[in-house]
């Protein structure tokens, strides 16, 4: 597969995160019959894009445990996509043999997040990924390979990144061959100047691939952030219904950026994301009833849509 | 007084407008006491400028009718600037009496709209601004005069305004000599486009008097619009703590930006406000107290400000 195949041109796509990212710490959470009903509703509404779990071990994180059976399940409805994490080389390993259309790997742009979150260092993340692509070649699906370099806006631990640090990674994985980079606003820290320059800087290394971003709302500039990054030219925005997730770093804080607001935001804005809001709204409200246990958060889903009186 | 007295050039200010906002249909409300207590934790903050309420018939506006007594208790705390709302020609002669140092009037950019809610036309509306103009060059104190331009950016009445009605309506407040200009998006559907345009549309008109905005958080947009604001040149930004107010035409919605939000936004965005942030959260955490009544939004008071381990 082409990443266009996934993240069609002139498009801009929002990806439905919540099934891994609300997951993370979760104390409860849907079984497969309630995930593929929360992909379902806002496929419905016209989203095609989800990222569906993690490849971790089942174990300790039986959160993921039904992900091969999702990615089969997301492949019956007509155009939708799904794309599975993989925070290590053995994850990598059954990703790459699962058939899922995109496989996308985590790259901290700070040492001490990497070792500490995902127990290997910068140097060895970007060695999965050179072996992601390399391996991927031979596979008759041939599956999109995508980068999230995390912390790309700062880090919890270290502090501010440097914007070099982010474009050296995004460099050496452009290198391996990645087919889609996307920058992500771990500690909820980023600044739409900022998005702006990291965007651009990225958009000069990457040729045609797409770009997205993973950015959080956690001090209520997710929209702010997404808006400063379609104007750079980033056109996978990840996002999930009422911002369950994400909230790794601030435990309260707002976490994911509200998918129905961006929703509204982009169409204001005149970008096709094929997305029916009126229809994104219907799934908003049954999404609290799948994920009874989260914080849904969000303000089109209080005021709807202007409405006006004479028209 | 001049507008730059109360407005320094190159000062990015934010107006807290809860004690108008908050109380219009409020069924409960603080006391005098209260609302000063409300102004002082904000002024500690470094927040210079109040709008404190609407010369309005008392026996309909009890809310309203400390208001003499609020510009009197204002006037005592340093640099701090008090403004009044005036809707009708009484209210605008009281007002010139008062000593308030600003009158703020109001102009409906949409006929049916000023009808409804000013129960007058809108060349009524700009005969009380002509009015207030000619008025108050006769008094020693000299009040500035505002005029926010309501349903700038749409009526929830009869829909779409047309940028031209806008402007037009802003031409003639400026030819009766009023010291500011603000647009305010009354039904919550300003879109960032629209508000870059407008606020560059009424820069060309108003040579160097300051611009404001009020926009509302109706449909998560208001930070979207603010930095678009500000962008474009606004320097007067209204808000309120925790965005209480403002949520008239869609109840239950968000009302006004929440303005610890705001605050955030032009710290990273590298503008003096002159506020100090961790005060007015302070100042945002004892106002719940003074409003129990209020629903309160907002991001950064569940989040905080981005703290890094290794810092």
């Amino acid at each position: 597969m082409r990443a266009s195949d996934l993240y069609p041109h002139g498009k801009v796509v929002l990806r439905d995160v919540a099934l891994r990212d609300a997951l993370i710490a979760a104390k409860s959470y849907p079984d497969t019959a309630g995930k593929i009903d929360w992909i379902r509703s806002q496929h419905a509404a016209g989203l095609r894009n989800f990222v569906i779990g993690v490849f971790m071990p089942e174990k300790s994180f039986p959160q993921y445990a039904d992900v091969t059976n999702l990615i089969s399940l997301v492949k019956t409805l007509d155009s939708a996509f799904g794309a599975v994490v993989t925070l290590s080389e053995k994850g990598m390993r059954e990703a790459l043999v699962s058939g899922v259309p995109e496989i996308n790997c985590v790259v901290s742009a700070s040492d001490v997040h990497s070792r500490r979150n995902e127990h290997r260092t910068i140097e060895e993340a970007l060695d999965t990924v050179r072996n992601a692509c390399d391996q991927r070649e031979g596979k008759a699906h041939r599956p999109v390979i995508s980068v999230s370099v995390a912390v790309a806006f700062g880090c919890p631990i270290s502090g501010p990144v440097e914007d070099s640090r982010v474009l050296e990674v995004v460099e050496k994985c452009i290198a391996a061959g990645v087919d889609i980079i996307s920058l992500s606003d771990t500690a909820g820290c980023a600044v739409p100047a900022q998005v702006s320059r990291l965007v651009s800087g990225v958009r000069n290394l990457a040729d045609s691939r797409p770009i997205g971003v993973h950015l959080h709302d956690t001090r209520g500039l997710g929209l702010v952030n997404a808006s400063a990054a379609v104007d750079a030219g980033a056109t996978i925005l990840d996002a999930s219904l009422g911002g369950v997730g994400g909230s790794t770093v601030v435990r309260g804080a707002r976490g994911n950026v509200a998918l129905e607001d961006l929703a509204y935001l982009c169409e204001i804005k005149g970008l096709d994301t094929g997305i029916d809001l009126d229809k994104l709204l219907e799934a908003r409200n049954a999404a609290t009833k799948i994920m009874p246990g989260e914080t849904f958060h969000g303000a089109l889903i209080k005021s709807g849509r202007p409405i006006f009186e004479q028209e």
